[in-house]
């Protein structure tokens, strides 16, 4: 019955789910306040203006103009909206016709990777990354082209990188912040990498779309700046999701930026726009989207400070018992090195002491364990006598 | 730049567009009480308890529970309540299980679509035809197979249905009640589809699965029912969408239903449910899914009256001035005989008397043209004289 495409993701899904179901299991046995969970990005920050969001368009728009169909890309008001806002943070040029609302960032990349891969053409990915890029990738029948991951500072490889585009590289994606790592690629990094594109992208005479997935762009800390990708590569698109900086992933809602210096941009926005209505999204929910023209009027966001407190507490302690992870400037995650080589076996250790952690190589990173710290300031301090414990298990205590 | 699968869908739309910008021109030459559009699927009727669900579930939900991320399948508690629902109104016998949640009907029928289609795998559909399922179809390099429309009933011509299945066809997709031309597919024709696909299992050692896309069954006029197709045939699902029964398809919130009678049920909806996270959806937008709740506990839904007060009106004078089309016992459209051969022509003819109707080519099925009365009742009654002109231009007037 099942197609052959999805006949892979099947045993892997399963793996996620054995883990989910084993927390809730230890949950059950030990108490909920004595599991530190870290293995999931959810955002647990509240934004309450998102409430007085909805009751002011609820209570302002008309019915069918608030949950009506509109065009495919969005309705043009909260496309111009989002577009200004960009215009004055970054000093870009867009205008509505520029962005395309989108169900999540998620969608975002289906219908850009849809717009312009044929199969057998090439997207790269720098290791760790978000394993759901391979997916996305394989829905147009792409092939991913993995870059070791730097495990010293978590940037690209740049020298990789150059060596691996081909004639048929059609696409990068980086993820910026970072997921799984929390680095922040800096705008020298980005300068880089727009140059060896244009160098390669003249080589071949290709078009090589830089994407740039930006869910976790609102969370970066300490005054560390992520750079704006279209400002420095013609060829750069962005996929944005508003699921972290206003705590509200459950609803499905981003756009993408897809800047007039494109190449072929009228007829890339046009594809990608029908591609939004194709996939089966047609459009990304109505109601969410006004909400969102309403949170940028009022300058609402996520209250960073907690993730950032979140933070300093867990990296400073992990840090302090001899554990090593790159520097986390933004999203909300760690990326511990595993005091032994199979990172597994180190996940079955921390679990021991009620600790869960996801395995790097669920990122193409093995070696490694991602922590989200996007949990209770309250959980952190909890877990940490545990962490004391773990690294004293593996004689890291200095 | 752009994909070779995109290229044809770019010149398509173009066409929809154009239509859509000469009824803005017509509107504002004209006056847009003087332009008489039947063009648009869109619903018309707002559904105010759906603000007052809002409003309950904005004051009543936990803020992550209301908008955070839940199973890729949605919420169990809302498919618990949709499933005792149906089981409720239809003798069926589901629990939250074999329900999932999805963005809009579109989004349901791709995963299932992805599920179960390998390239090469047929879809048979029945002229006339809703043609995005070309679209959805072709997302998973399948092969459509359109059986020719029965013009006298717009019933599904049984004969040749079953000369077309072959060891190929992975599934059939019914739309029920019909778009575009209004008619409902009764108990006894869903009976008869059953017996002849059952039969050509055996044939062929296969399964085939019959999608019944359902976007319109609430919408039934005159006592008329809709038959719930799993409990005729076994590899039966149901994509639903709220879109019109509670006026919101900005919303893009529907399900499918995948009952455990299917073949290989779990596996399927396992697939679906993973289909659901890959394509981009990820999950159907959260807050819109727990409205859904608070509607069905408040048996809300939308004021049939007016659409079926809008069809006897314009059936009636339609049928009065001579025109010929199929009973339209449910959804909002009219399918109406094109008095000449091209229907294009005609539908030029009726625009000079600013009658905006889609040609039924856009259907699979020339010499017809769907107009879609979901407008207001003054729209209709405005636009009667125009209709009586156009039918006394081609000399149809009895």
């Amino acid at each position: 019955m099942i197609s052959e495409k999805m006949k892979p993701f099947m045993a892997n899904n399963s793996a996620i789910r054995a883990m989910f179901e084993e927390g809730k299991r230890m949950a059950a046995v030990y108490g909920r306040e004595n599991v530190y969970d870290f293995s999931l990005g959810n955002p647990n920050v509240p934004v309450t203006q998102v409430t007085e969001a909805i009751l002011d368009v609820v209570k302002n728009e008309d019915f069918m103009t608030l949950h009506g169909y509109m065009s495919n890309a969005g309705y043009e008001d909260v496309r111009q909206t989002i577009a200004e806002s960009l215009n004055k943070r970054f000093g870009t040029n867009f205008s509505f016709k520029n962005l395309i609302m989108t169900v999540g960032a998620a969608s975002g990349l289906n219908i850009i990777l849809k717009s312009i891969l044929n199969p057998g053409d090439e997207v790269i990915v720098f290791a760790p990354y978000f394993v759901e890029y391979n997916a996305y990738v394989r829905n147009y029948d792409g092939n991913v082209v993995v870059i070791s991951p730097d495990t010293e500072t978590f940037m690209p490889k740049l020298d990789e990188f150059e060596t691996k585009i081909t004639a048929k590289t059609k696409a990068v994606i980086i993820n910026n912040p970072n997921n799984p790592t929390g680095v922040v690629y800096d705008e020298a990094t980005i300068k880089a990498m727009a140059a060896i594109l244009e160098k390669k992208e003249k080589e071949f005479g290709t078009s090589i779309v830089l994407i740039s997935d930006e869910p976790y762009r609102e969370l970066a800390y300490g005054g560390v700046e992520v750079p704006f990708v279209t400002k420095y590569y013609h060829n750069a698109v962005v996929g944005y999701s508003y699921s972290k900086s206003l705590s509200v992933p459950g609803e499905r809602i981003g756009y993408v930026v897809i800047p007039d210096e494109v190449d072929d941009s009228a007829a890339l926005i046009g594809a990608a726009t029908i591609a939004n209505r194709v996939i089966g999204c047609v459009n990304a929910p109505s109601l969410v989207q006004k909400v969102i023209k309403y949170c940028i009027e009022h300058e609402v966001t996520v209250d960073l400070e907690t993730y950032e407190k979140n933070r300093n507490l867990i990296y400073g302690a992990l840090t302090e018992y001899g554990f090593t992870c790159a520097k986390p400037d933004g999203a909300f995650y760690l990326f511990v090195k595993s005091p032994v080589e199979n990172e597994k076996e180190f996940c079955e250790v921390a679990k021991k002491h009620h600790v869960l952690v996801v395995p790097g190589s669920s990122f193409a990173c093995p070696g490694y364990v991602r922590l989200a710290y996007c949990v209770s300031y309250e959980q952190i301090e909890r877990s940490l006598p545990a962490f004391k414990k773990i690294a004293e298990e593996y004689g890291l205590c200095k």
